[in-house]
C-alpha cells in the first residue's frame, strides 16, 4: 500500500485492485472528448469540441407546465417502477416520430433506452463476444467505438465518401474479415448527418447498402440521433424502412428535445428486441419513468415538430457561420465538408500536421476541437478534426475559426521553417489531392 | 423463416438471430418476478411479489414545487447532458444521506447511478471476467443474479443465519472456491433488511465479516437500498462505515424517495470509482441529469428525513399486518423470518411443498408470492418463497395471506392423500426441524 499519498497525484498514484479488473476494463480509457471537457468548457475557450445541443430555445413554461401535469396528475406511476421496455404510450408517440422518416414500426418492437448511447451498449451486450468484428465507417462516433472495445471487439473501418459509407469498402470489409476467420456481428452505421464526418448517405447508397448486408448476412445497426435536423430537404427514408429484417434503428430525444432526460430508444426485429429487454432489466430494471412521462407530456401538448424546425434553423445558421468563417479564414491546405444538417464539420489539415499534437496550442489560443484519432479505432485521423458547430453562437464559433486558422498558420510556418517531423497517416477521407502547400 | 407466424406462438418461433448472440446472452432469461408481472398486476390478485415501493404518502405538492423550480430556474442545466460521474451538489447530498449509516465519504467518491441495480452492473463489468466467482448470500436479491449471470459468472453461495451471513460460511466458500483454483471477485451482500431474506447482520458479524474480507483479500460490493427503513432502532452502521479500503457501497434513492427517477449511487475507493465513471461514460454517457436535479431539489426543500420516518411507520404496520396474519392463518410446518424492517418475510413451507410448482395454484386463488428458487443461483430454495408486505394495504395483506394459508392447506392435504412426488432441496435456511406433519 501507498502509505505517502502527498507524494503521489491522483492519477499516477497505484491502484491496490490493479490485478482484480476484469480484462474488458483494459479497454476503457477516457475518450479524447471527456479529457478535453475541463479545459474546454472555461468560458473564455471557444469549444468547438463538444456535442451539447443548444437546447436554449426550448419553452421552459411549456415544458414546465407538461411536467406538473406529470407529477399532479400522475406522480406516483411516473416516480414508480416500470417495465423494462419502456411505457407503451412513449412507445406509440415514437413509432409517430420515426413515420417521418417512412418507418414503419409497431411500438411492441421498440426498447426505450437511456439515451441511445445505452442502446449501442445494449445491441453490443447482446451480440458481441470478445474477438468478434464489428464494421464501423472511418470515421465513427467516438462514443460507439467506446462501447465496441469494452465489450473486447474489434473494430474494421470502412470508407466513406461525400455519399457516405461507399459499398466497395463495405464489400472489402465483409470479405476482409472473413478471409482472416472472424465474425461479423454487425454494420455501425449513422447514416445522416454523420458524427464526426458530417456526411449523408444517399438514398441509391442506402438501397445498396442494406442489400449488402441482407446478401451477407451482416446485422445492421442504423444510429440517428440527426436524421430529423437537416436544413435543406426533408428527412432521408431511414436504412430501416427499405427492410424491416436485418436492421436495428436506434433513434434519441437528445438533439430534437434535450439529452438531460436521457432518453433513447431501439426499434429491433421481435426476438431481437426481448433479448434487448432482458438485457435493460438487468443493466437498470427500467429506463426511468419520470423521463419517459415528461417527454410523452412534452410531444403530446407542445408543437415539437414546429420546435425541430426551429432547431433546424437556429443550427443552419450556426453551420454557415461556420462554413463562411472557414471559406474565409482558413490556410491553403485546410479541406472541409459543407454538411446538409446535424452538428458537425470534418476537416483536414495541411500535410504534415498533426491535430492531436496541435490541439495544447490550440487550447493555449483559447479554441478547442476534437483530434480526428478519437473517432478511429485504429490510430488513423491524426490530420483531420471534427469541429461542432452547435452550441456556440454564430459570433462564437467565427471567433473560433479565426483563432484555429492562427494556430494552423503557425504550426505550417514551424514546419515550413523546421521540417516535417512525424509520419503522416494516410487520410482516410477528405484528403482529395493533399495540398503540398505547408505555407 | 416461419411463414406461418399464426401457427406458432411468439414464444416458440424461431428466432433468425439465434446463432448470432454472444455467449452472455444465453445467461439472460426473464427472472420468475419478471414473468409474474403480468398476471399479479391484475387488480383481483393480492400481490406479495414485487417489490415496489408504497410511494402514495409522498406530498406530490412538494415534489412538484421542487421540480418546477428546477425547470423554471436551471431548464437549461437540467435538460443538457451531464457528467458521467453525476453532479456534485447531489454528490454532496449523497455524502449526507450516507452519514446517517456513520459513512465518512467524500463527494469525489461517489458516483451516481442509473439506480443502484446500474451500480451492481457497472461493478461486475469492470471486475469479471466470465468463469470468475461472486460469493452470495443464500439466498440473494434476484437482480443481482440476474446481472452476475449476464457477465457470465459463478456464484457461491454462503448461508446466512437470522443475524445475517455466517462467518464460517463465508470462511468455507472462500476456501472452497480457491481451493477449486477460481478467482473470486467480490462477496456481495445486503446487510440490512435483507431481500429476499428480511435478516440484518449483527454489529458483531459485520465486523467479523468485514475482517474476514480483508484478511483475505476479497472485495466486499455492499448493497444497501433498505437501511434507511428500520422499524425499531436507528440505522445500523454501513460496513464501509467499518472501513473505507476494500468496501464498494450501493445506495438508492429508490425506496426512500421515489424509484421512478432511477438514480442510486456506488461509493468505492478512489481507483476503482474512476473506472466506474468510464463504464458509465460507456453505458450511457451520463446518468439523466433531470432526475439528479429533481432529487437534489426535494432534499433541498423538504424534510426528507421525515418522509422517511412515515414510510417507516407505514411499512411497520404492514409488517404488523402481514406477520399477525401469519400468525393467525398459516398452517404448521410453516416457519417465517419476523424482519425489522425493508419490505419482505422469508416463509419455508412444510416439508415436500414445492413453492414453485404450486404458484399457479396460488395465482388460481389470487395471490402471488416469489418462489425461493428465484433467488438462488443454484436451484435451490424450492420449499421457500418471499412475501412483500410493502405495497398492498395491511387489510389485502391479510387478505393474501388468508388465501395462501388457504393454497397451501389444499397443498398439504393432497400430499396427505397422494404422497410426496418430488425430491426435497435441502432447506438452505428457516429449516429447523422441518416438520413432519404434512396435514
Amino acid at each position: 500500500m501507498d502509505t505517502s499519498p502527498t507524494t503521489r497525484s491522483s492519477s499516477t498514484r497505484l491502484d491496490p485492485y490493479v490485478d482484480r479488473y476484469a480484462a474488458r476494463t483494459a479497454g476503457m480509457t477516457q475518450s479524447e472528448i471527456r479529457a478535453l471537457f475541463a479545459v474546454a468548457s472555461r468560458p473564455e475557450v471557444v469549444s468547438l469540441a463538444g456535442g451539447m445541443p443548444n437546447i436554449s430555445g426550448l419553452p421552459l413554461d411549456v415544458v414546465s407546465g407538461a411536467i406538473d401535469g406529470v407529477v399532479r396528475d400522475h406522480g406516483t406511476v411516473a416516480m414508480q417502477y416500470g417495465s423494462g421496455q419502456g411505457m407503451l404510450e412513449l412507445r406509440e408517440q415514437i413509432t409517430e416520430v420515426m413515420r417521418l422518416e417512412d418507418i414503419d414500426a409497431h411500438p411492441d418492437d421498440v426498447v426505450v433506452t437511456v439515451g441511445s448511447q445505452q442502446a449501442v451498449d445494449l445491441v453490443t451486450r447482446i451480440f458481441c463476444d470478445p474477438g468478434d468484428v464489428i464494421i464501423c465507417e472511418a470515421p465513427s462516433y467516438v462514443g460507439a467505438l467506446g462501447v465496441f472495445r469494452s465489450y473486447q471487439c474489434d473494430v474494421v473501418h470502412a470508407e466513406m465518401d461525400a455519399d457516405g459509407l461507399i459499398p466497395d469498402a463495405l464489400r472489402a470489409a465483409i470479405a476482409g474479415t472473413r478471409a482472416a476467420g472472424k465474425k461479423i456481428k454487425f454494420l455501425y452505421t449513422i447514416p445522416n448527418f454523420h458524427n464526426p464526418a458530417g456526411v449523408t448517405m444517399s438514398l441509391e447508397r442506402r438501397h445498396e447498402i442494406v442489400q449488402i448486408c441482407e446478401e451477407e448476412g451482416v446485422l445492421i445497426l442504423e444510429d440517428n440521433p440527426y436524421g430529423l435536423l437537416g436544413f435543406d430537404a426533408d428527412p432521408m427514408p431511414a436504412l430501416r424502412s427499405i427492410s424491416s429484417e436485418n436492421i436495428i434503428y436506434l433513434g434519441s430525444f437528445s438533439k430534437t428535445f434535450a439529452p438531460g432526460f436521457r432518453v433513447g430508444w431501439a426499434l429491433a426485429p421481435h426476438t431481437v428486441r426481448e433479448k434487448l429487454v432482458l438485457a435493460q432489466e438487468s443493466a437498470t430494471l427500467c429506463p426511468p419513468q419520470f423521463s419517459q412521462m415528461a417527454i410523452g407530456a412534452y410531444l403530446a401538448q407542445h408543437d415539437w415538430q414546429g420546435q425541430i424546425k426551429q432547431f433546424r434553423e437556429m443550427y443552419r445558421e450556426r453551420r454557415d457561420a461556420m462554413i463562411s468563417a472557414l471559406n474565409d479564414m482558413m490556410p491553403a491546405g485546410c479541406h472541409w465538408n459543407v454538411p446538409a444538417g446535424g452538428f458537425y464539420v470534418w476537416m483536414t489539415l495541411p500535410q504534415g500536421i498533426n491535430a492531436k499534437a496541435m490541439l495544447p496550442r490550440a487550447v493555449t489560443a483559447r479554441v478547442a476541437y476534437v483530434p480526428g484519432t478519437a473517432f478511429f479505432a485504429d490510430g488513423f485521423g491524426s490530420s483531420a478534426m471534427r469541429l461542432s458547430f452547435c452550441y456556440p453562437t454564430p459570433e462564437r464559433i467565427r471567433e473560433g475559426v479565426r483563432r484555429l486558422a492562427g494556430v494552423i498558420e503557425e504550426e505550417m510556418e514551424l514546419r515550413a521553417t523546421f521540417g516535417a517531423t512525424e509520419r503522416l497517416d494516410t487520410l482516410p477521407m477528405g484528403n482529395e489531392t493533399p495540398s503540398t502547400d505547408t505555407q
